[in-house]
């Protein structure tokens, strides 16, 4: 399937279909904390293999035991279905 | 706390200690199966990371799901205390 | 491309085209040596995402800073092209 | 060596020691490019076990083959040797 931008009813059903996500700036966010570093890394390290293998990679910042992701297609200049398949891929490994 | 290789005594009690590794041609060894290779693969980072910090690195094997660690002192030849902390830590994280 | 295994005659041009990796057991066998464990490890780290990119998975042996990767098709039972090109893939990274 | 603060003489001393390194925000920060995902995350993964290893820290953020670090003591509330060790570290890996 073809990466393309959300349409506004798309990005509307989100809430409901990524509950744990935030919108902002046109991202998709996501807070995790873990009980160490050792515990937030490797879920990096599962998030790394998983995004290269779609193509698709997260903008991320990681501070000790805490990860924060932001989903967006750069190129297309907003959230995308891409964003949200790796957003349920997320979701399922943590 | 020095590195050194158990007592026959110390190695009779590992049965109990750590009674999901076998001892085999004076390794410690233990074998993991995973659901698929991403989990494998996070699992053997917590090894690497911990082994680095104790400066005490396993042997290991992977095959997709499957990961082999053998625990061994190289240096004198046996199972030490090293071994059996690294084992411990192993355990902990599984 | 389906993966298949290797005809004799694409067998004896392994060597010219792999130069490196050996032939032992129906398997493409190298070893790898690097100057310390986190080398070794960032390595490894690189070979996991490559392998869960392409679906093909190497078997795998570390002991400190040293590598050893076998390809081998378990399913088809030899050498298929699927493993020549991981081992091309390995090759450009390391 | 206990971790402290830096006095003003050793931060204004850090412009020659840690050339690569900016000031901001009583942070020690750096930029690296790398030429895709996987050479940015392996080098990311060295980090990890250093900074692990070390009981230390960075703060650090991906965007594909872009990595930024950022070294602060958060509890001593700016740069601290440990901070220099780190970066000496992290230089002498990239």
């Amino acid at each position: 399937m073809k990466n393309q931008i959300l349409t506004s009813k798309e990005l509307n059903e989100l809430k409901n279909d990524l509950p744990l996500w935030q919108i902002q700036d046109s991202k998709l966010i996501r807070d995790f904390h873990f009980k160490n570093f050792i515990e937030a890394f490797a879920f990096i390290t599962k998030v790394a293999i998983i995004a290269e293998s779609m193509g698709h990679h997260p903008d991320w910042y990681n501070s000790y035991s805490y990860v924060q992701i932001k989903l967006a297609s750069h190129d297309l200049g907003g959230i995308s279905n891409y964003d949200i398949e790796l957003a349920h891929k997320i979701n399922d490994i943590e």
